[in-house]
C-alpha cells in the first residue's frame, strides 16, 4: 500500500466519493429499513464477539508494551459484556424517532407556490476520535440512523479492534442488501488518513471530532471541511448573595463531584462577597471531605477551615478545565463581577447560578453567553439523555448549526421543496 | 498607523473585543429599541447624503482612472435616489419580526426541571464583501436587527464611501445612546484587515462573505472562524419525457433570462431524449431570440434550427456558472442520467424539473441534493423575499446551520435555559 500523503489524500477522496454514492440509497430509506439495519448490525457484532475480543487483546498488549496509562487502557478494553452493551446501544438507537422527513416549515405563497422545508440527511459524515472502539459502533449507528454514510478515523491504539469491527459492520451491511461503503475507515492511512478527511472539501459534508481538547483544537485548526466543535467545558457556578445556602452547597458538590472527568462538571466557583463568610467555610470543608483541592483567591483561602485542601489560584486556574478533583474558587464583589469573570474565562459550555432573587436570575440567564445556563440546578444536567433528546453525538460549544447537546437531528440538514404549475417570476 | 500584518491582527482583535463588549447591551435590547435605532440610522444616512455622495465621487474617479468595468462602476455608484433606497431598506428591516427571544423548544422534564431553548444573537458578526457601499448599510442593519455587533470589510474600491457611511452610522449609534463599537470597519487595514477577521477565532462568532465565487472561495479556504458560505449557483432544469412542453419552455426562458447575473439563474438545461425532438428546436429558437448562446452536446446541436446561437459544449460548460446570456444544454437518456449529471456538476443551489409524472417528480425531489428543488417552477424563486422570509442575508449552499435563503434568524443561535429548585443529578 502506498502510504505517502498524496496516496492517502487520493484514497480518502475515493472513499468519500463511494460514501456519497452509497448515501443516496440511504437518504430515501424508510425508518423501518434503517431500524432493521441497526438491529442486524447489533446481531453481527454480538456474533463476532470472539474475533473482536481477539483483536482487542492485540491492541491492549501493544498498549501495555507502550506504557499506556491505566485510564486509557480501560477505555480501550472490550469485554463480552461491553460488546453486549455496544450492541444494545444500536438497538436503542433503532427505537428512537427518525429526524429525516420532518417538515420544519411550510406554506402556500400568495402566488400559489407550495413551499416546504424538509429535514434531509447531510450525506457524508466523518468522525475523528480517540482509542475507544465503542465510539466506532456508536458513530456508525448515529450516522446510519440519520441517513448518512460515515467515514471513520479512530485512534491508532485501537487499530486492530476497529479493523475487525468495521469489517463486521460492512459484512452485515452487504448481507442486508446495503452498500458496505456506507461505513468506511481511513485508519489504514494512519494520521494522514485523518488529515485527508479534514481536507476533503466538497466530499465530506460535516466532520465531528469526538475526544479531548487537543484533538478538537487540532481538527478545528486544520479542517477545511465544515466542523462541529464539541465538548470543552470550563463550567462555572455563581453563588449569589441571596442564594439558599444549603441548596447551593448541594448543587456545588453535585456539579463538582458526581462525575469528575466530564465536560459538564464544575471547574470554577464564584461566590458573592456577602454570602462568602456563611457559604465558603462549609463549602471548602465539604469539598475537602470529597477529596477536592480548592485553588482559591486570597479571600477564599482566608475563609478556608484549617486542614482542608487548598492552594493559591493563578490565572491558569481560572482558565482550566481540570477534569479532576480540583476546583478554582473566587470571591466576587457582585453579579457584575461574576458575569465579567465568566465572560473572560468560560468556554461557553454551561454556567449556573444559585439565587433566590428573580432579577439576578434573569440577568444571569440573559447575559451569560453559553450553550446552557442553569438556575438552581447542577451543571451536570447539560446532557442529551438528561434533556430527553435521545442519543447524544456530543455537546456543541460553537454557535453555528448546533449549540449544546446534539441529537440525531443535528446530523441532518434541510432542503426547500417547491411545487408549482409552470410558475415563472415576473 | 502601523499597517504591518501583526499590527492589523492586533488591531482587529481589539476591535472584535470591543464589538463583543458592545454586543452585550444589544443582546438584551427589545425589538422596539432596535427598530428605533434602525430608523435613526436611516435618518442619519439621509441627512448625510451630501458628504456620502462627495466621498463616492472620489471612489468613482479613482475607479475610472483604474479602468474599472462599467458594471463594477455601476455597483459602486451612489445617487441621492440610491441613498434614499438604502435608508428605506433600513426602515423595512425595522418592520420585520425580531427572531431574538423565540422559544424554539421547551418542556418540563420528569424531574421537574424546566427546559427552554431560546433564540439569541450570535454576538459578533463579520462580513467581507465587494465594492458596493449599499452592502455596508445592509450588513449593519441585518446584524443590529438580529442583536449582533458587526465588523465590516468592504472592497477597497469603495473605501472613501464606506469610511463616510460607517462614520455616519457610528455617530448615529452614539447619539441614540448605543456604543459606536456595534458597527466597526477594518478597511483602514486593507486586505490584512480582512485576513485578520478570518483568523479571529473565538472573537468573531460568524463570518459571512457576500460576493462572487472567488471571494467566497478565498474566505472558505483561509478562514478559521465559522463561515456561512453563500451564493454560487450552477442551477439545472431537467425537462422530463412527460413534461408539458409549453410550460417547460416558459419556465426555462424565465429561469435563464428574467435576470442573468444572479445565483438562481439557470445555467444548464437537461432534456429527456424522448421529448428532445419536440422541445429543443423551439427552445433553442426562443433562446436565440432572447440573445442566449446555447453550448450544446452533439444531440442538441443536431436539433438546433439554422441561424440560432450555438457552440459545442465542453466539460467546462457543464461546470460553469455563466451569469451571462449562455446556457449549457444536454440531451439525456432518462431521469437517472439527469440525476447523475446533476450530482456531478451542481453547486447545490437550485435544481428544477418540468414533468407531469408524479413518480418522476418524487424521485427528483428526493434524490437531488441541493438547497432548493423546484417542480414545474422557475429556479428564480429561490430567494428570501419570494419565500416570504423578509430581508435576505444570502443564499447558503452549505449544509451546516443554514441551507438556502437566509433570513434574520440565521444570524442568531440558541441557548438552553434550565430552571430548577436545587436539582442535582444522581
Amino acid at each position: 500500500m502506498d502510504a505517502t500523503p498524496l496516496g492517502a489524500e487520493q484514497a480518502v477522496q475515493d472513499m468519500a466519493r463511494r460514501a456519497k454514492a452509497a448515501s443516496r440509497s440511504l437518504a430515501t430509506a424508510t425508518r423501518a429499513d434503517k431500524d432493521a439495519l441497526l438491529e442486524a448490525l447489533a446481531d453481527a457484532l454480538f456474533a463476532d464477539t470472539g474475533p473482536i475480543l481477539a483483536a482487542n487483546a492485540q491492541d491492549l498488549q501493544r498498549g501495555r508494551a507502550e506504557q499506556m496509562s491505566p485510564g486509557l487502557l480501560d477505555r480501550l478494553a472490550l469485554t463480552e459484556d461491553r460488546i453486549g452493551q455496544i450492541a444494545a446501544a444500536l438497538r436503542e438507537l433503532a427505537g428512537l424517532p427518525d429526524p429525516v422527513g420532518e417538515v420544519v416549515r411550510g406554506s402556500t405563497l400568495p402566488n400559489g407556490l407550495q413551499l416546504r422545508q424538509v429535514r434531509v440527511p447531510m450525506g457524508v459524515v466523518a468522525m475523528i476520535y480517540e482509542a475507544r472502539p465503542n465510539v466506532t459502533v456508536d458513530a456508525a449507528g448515529l450516522a446510519l440512523k440519520s441517513g448518512n454514510a460515515v467515514l471513520l478515523r479512530g485512534g491508532s491504539a485501537a487499530l486492530s479492534s476497529n479493523t475487525v469491527i468495521v469489517a463486521t459492520l460492512r459484512r452485515a451491511l452487504e448481507a442486508q442488501g446495503w452498500s458496505p461503503d456506507l461505513v468506511q475507515s481511513v485508519d489504514a492511512w494512519g494520521r494522514e488518513g485523518g488529515v485527508a478527511l479534514m481536507r476533503a472539501r466538497g466530499l465530506v459534508d460535516v466532520l465531528v471530532p469526538r475526544g479531548g481538547a487537543n484533538l478538537i483544537a487540532t481538527v478545528v485548526r486544520e479542517a477545511v471541511v465544515p466542523v462541529i466543535e464539541t465538548g470543552v467545558g470550563n463550567c462555572h457556578l455563581y453563588v449569589d448573595a441571596s442564594a439558599d445556602v444549603a441548596q447551593a452547597l448541594e448543587v456545588m458538590l453535585n456539579a463538582k463531584t458526581q462525575r469528575v472527568g466530564v465536560c459538564n462538571a464544575l471547574e470554577t466557583l464564584l461566590v458573592h462577597k456577602e454570602v462568602a463568610r456563611d457559604f465558603l467555610p462549609r463549602a471548602v470543608l465539604a469539598l475537602a471531605e470529597a477529596g477536592v483541592t480548592v485553588h482559591g483567591d486570597p479571600a477564599t483561602l482566608a475563609l478556608a477551615p484549617p486542614g482542608t485542601l487548598t492552594a493559591p489560584a493563578t490565572d491558569e486556574d481560572w482558565a482550566a478545565e481540570y477534569l479532576s478533583l480540583d476546583l478554582a474558587v473566587r470571591v466576587v464583589a457582585d453579579l457584575d463581577a461574576a458575569l465579567e469573570h465568566i465572560a473572560t474565562y468560560s468556554s461557553g459550555h454551561t454556567e449556573a447560578i444559585c439565587t433566590t432573587d428573580l432579577r439576578a436570575s434573569q440577568r444571569f440567564v440573559a447575559e451569560v453567553d453559553s450553550a446552557a445556563v442553569m438556575v438552581n440546578a447542577s451543571t451536570r444536567f447539560t446532557d442529551g439523555g438528561q434533556f430527553g433528546l435521545g442519543a447524544e453525538i456530543g455537546i456543541s460549544t460553537q454557535k453555528l448549526h448546533a449549540r449544546g447537546p446534539m441529537g440525531l437531528a443535528e446530523l441532518t440538514t434541510t432542503k426547500w421543496v417547491v411545487h408549482g404549475d409552470g410558475h415563472v417570476r415576473s
